[in-house]
């Protein structure tokens, strides 16, 4: 196979400085396959590098490839690699443990301290015509899943990670917090999971539209006057009860105070999105109702149930892809995401097959 | 309220001799409600008791009212209650427990040994026009829950317990052993719970056909020459890898026996069909690929999250129901689920509304 | 058998008014039992409503009875009870739940919302010489158990809850804020609970001197000085790595800081101590290191297992008894534990018996 | 370092032709470390290879060095090693997953197919002067902890990996089927996790003393005559109450049904011991009263608390040692294995250090 040396990549420079550029197309390791990347869909986190330059501790300080929601083909396969050969569709997982420390031992390999992950500084990201990954996390695609599919496992995870974090199962009724592509997915995979009432809150109308159209069983639109006790008071009307599960996307502190008030004794408060080191919350509410507040950081062992989801057709995520630019021109679709616009914006890596 | 007098029973008084007669209507203590019933299931246990006389250690002596799949209306109230209200329509949870012990404090009320449970002799059951139940075990059904539904809940119930013990979740891949009614409902139940794949195997075409209606990914018929060891084989086969999760509701020790074969390491089988006590099986093979063995008795806590999936259309029981008699051909009716026609037949109790 | 008239209470009438006077010995009912009280101790939470008239949303507006730490001797039986007979000696526990909610039916009936509460407003408590119980929930004392070590089971239930909720498992270590009474029980039970290695933290040197000869391995004497970073980090540093569980037991805004910053990523904070309604605490920090946060109130299903420790020695709750004094000197036994002096003051209620 | 060049290895040729031969010294690779082994304990299987060629599936076609209780002191360390340098004192954990797969992403990898186990064919063990082990599944013992408890790791993880299946905690009842070490080693955990009452069954009285001189609460002496009902009646009778776990270490089949008849309805056995394949039990009894049967493989996960144990002084293993025996005597040692004299049998193979 004769590869094109065409190896255009996204890279950020430093705070604000991203360019298209030409980068060499790298070897693969022995546990590696070099892939031909397909689909890459750009997350709020690839903006906030870009605007920002760092998320918390993590600093841009040398230039870093962007990208972490990803699918290709495979085109080249490291000397031990069993589980791939060339031409298979995979789907990438873009956190790979480097050391066998504890936590990768107990199956919580996403809170090792030293994990690769793509398009975390220093950590290269996807956003190429051509990228090495370990083997052993990137996972085959059967036929009937398309690569847009396959990259929008990478958002569909936090989804998953935080529902069964939350412990979402049959007839649970949920809050999700927050209407932008983490609480679209939380709301499809609470659903898939079994979830019986779903309502969702947004300041944004349009969105909470989608979230309606998505399966949200209720909708609240937010506006910038209510109390959290009021809000959460008003979740109860709604669904005749108080929410077992509330899962908080925004990571705005008003908003984790409606989520604490709003859930049931005895629940569980997943807290996804993030805001200010600090926050300010009715502890001793939470504390004396049971009701515990868990975090979320990343996702572990999500990829091969959420293939068996999409190839099964109970999760349909083809409604999140509302724009669509080839990799060329990248910059356009930064800006795209950037403003806000549709739900998720994907590029397409592959000149030869621009299809979903 | 003028209460009609007649409170004809099905009244099981001895080995194969089931009636239809007259008893007085009981007065509700201060924790029941008096209800008017609607509609009643047939159960296999129902029939095995006026086939047998017995099962197990539950011994018929006197005559007893059969019935324990049931809804009604509430038509007068004990003194203390407070849950609800004359014309309530509700769902009965047949198992109450008469103590409270370490089994219920510590929500395992369904294994307290002193538990009344309608039609488990000595404790009467509700196949009649009136009947008296704990307050705390009756459920209001929502307007858009039908009767027949509230009926359902009791054998939707043993599906959700199953399921529930077995851990179904996301993407779950799930062998069930037998297309009867358990089998069905753990079927509805796994699919709603989020299980990507599930086979059901029967040796009944028919039924086979009646689980794909009902959403089953793939059938397997049974024929008596499979060893347990082939049957698994072909099961990992057909769905490209080992279930993680079988339930195996037939109690046959063959089955049995394929359920461990077939359940991936790490995996669970859940017992919910009963056969012979003692049992020759695999237990090596399970035991040194981790595969846990569970069993289900009955169900707690069920009621309330089956609601929640009925009124949210989640679960669809509706086509379970095969036949349809009014309480007068109860004997007909007995007659017809003793044949093994149809999945549930469904007893109309009150004579001024027969619908479903 | 004749009872002496006399049934000496402790009513606390309202805020600062504490009294020590007559009551009538009540009849038990028929799920009921009448309890001669031998042991009563007293707890930071009759102080505080001694004190201030009112924990949280909890007022005390008509004359209550305190005391909830409690064990005493069956004298009379109610017509239905079963579990127990005249003369059976017995440790109590103080809530009972009213009503056969989700949250008992669950396993979970401290959540009821319904729950009686002994010396919680509107309920009274058991410093009495006479007093009666739901025979449910009074537990028969083996003959090796003292009547202290029997009223000495409420406190360790909140030991046991909170260890319980945290996981201490074996080999764990435990970093527990706070060497008071709910402290040292905590330290008690994570002990015995298999945790290897157990750090306390408190101001007072006095206490963590206690805490060193009740088993704590390691002990930190905070100084006002002192930054939750740097404190987390002295933490870490003395074991040898980070606590995976942190059971907070002052309530205090700093201390609950330092919980979440010294606890190792996928750990658990509990929070057992209460103070201010909102605190400001490092949320980011426990939510991208999926450090769970989860609260306790009171306990259920631990009277059971508590008995079972102190019959068998594997937890020696004696020393925690500083102080005693009879029932008639209950204002000074009140004095008393205001002052903070010693660790645990106990009532001595039976006349004829003042022993342990 | 100068090495010297001896490598005495215990080598198993085929059935019962066990020999002590020079082996060459290997090269660790960038992941492993080279040990000079001090102290390995002879186990049951190793002397079941020896004398039957096989365990299961697992046959002895080549020749193979037994050993897999096993700890030492690393002398050279590959190039990528970072948890380990030259000098360190450590325990082995035998086990090794060759692939990164589901059940090691997962936490389980004692399940993965592909595992690296010591002395299970066509594997080696470490019965040698010198052996190379990969250095994540080697770890740092304290100064506190001998070597000797350091090889005694291994026995001790299968109890502990038993226990915490059978969800041991505090205040637990548990029986416990044999008290060959595998027993002794499940009592010692169980006590450690707080289990409040331990009763332990064995044919052997001298093995029944022995484990009460390590904790048990009870023993009870099997004869043939009993019947498994009537033991397990026995065993109520004796502890008050059904025990709530049974550890079943015989793999027998009469105690198999015993473990199921004894443990109380909601509880759990726990199969550690293996014996026919196919097994006859009372498997309705077992559904019916929810008594969960689980299997253990080995072990994952035990290394770190073990060490933990072991340096607080909570488990003291040092007793179980009842044999040493220098390298050079290894086939008397493993006689004195074979014929079941005492508990465990130590092999010393570090020439100049023959201590604990």
């Amino acid at each position: 196979m004769v590869m094109d040396p065409d190896n255009l990549s996204v890279v950020l420079h430093s705070l604000k400085d991203l360019r298209l550029e030409q980068r060499p197309i790298p070897e693969p390791g022995p546990n590696d396959v070099l892939l031909r990347m397909h689909s890459v869909g750009i997350c709020g986190s690839d903006v906030h590098y870009w605007q920002h330059g760092r998320i918390g501790d993590f600093v841009v300080t040398k230039p870093m490839v962007l990208g972490h929601e990803a699918s290709g083909t495979v085109v080249k396969v490291g000397s031990a690699v069993k589980n791939l050969q060339i031409g298979d569709r995979v789907a990438i997982e873009p956190g790979v443990p480097r050391e066998t420390d504890e936590f990768f031992k107990n199956g919580r390999y996403n809170l090792s301290p030293t994990i690769f992950f793509c398009a975390t500084p220093p950590d290269d990201g996807n956003l190429s015509r051509y990228y090495i990954h370990s083997a052993n996390f990137c996972y085959k695609l059967p036929a009937n899943v398309t690569f847009e599919e396959g990259a929008l496992i990478e958002p569909l995870s936090v989804g998953i990670h935080a529902c069964r974090r939350a412990g979402v199962t049959l007839g649970s009724i949920v809050l999700i917090c927050g209407a932008g592509p983490i609480g679209l997915v939380s709301l499809l995979v609470a659903k898939a999971m079994g979830a019986s009432k779903v309502v969702i809150t947004d300041l944004s109308q349009e969105r909470l539209s989608m979230a309606k159209e998505l399966g949200a069983d209720f909708a609240i639109a937010i506006t910038k006057g209510n109390s959290p006790q009021e809000l959460a008071k008003n979740v109860a009307d709604m669904l005749g009860a108080p929410p077992q599960i509330t899962i908080e996307c925004t990571g705005v502190e008003s908003s984790i105070q409606t989520a604490i008030y709003a859930t049931q004794s005895g629940g569980v408060v997943v807290l996804v999105g993030l805001g200010a080191e600090m926050a300010t919350i009715p502890l001793v509410n939470a504390a004396v109702r049971e009701v515990d507040i868990r975090g979320v950081f990343r996702y572990c062992n999500t990829w091969p149930m959420a293939i068996a989801m999409l190839a099964s057709g109970k999760v349909n995520v083809k409604p999140l892809v509302t724009h669509r630019f080839p990799l060329e021109q990248a910059l356009q679709a930064f800006e795209t995401t950037k403003q806000g616009l549709g739900i998720k914006v994907m590029l397409k890596c592959d000149k030869n097959d621009q299809k979903p």
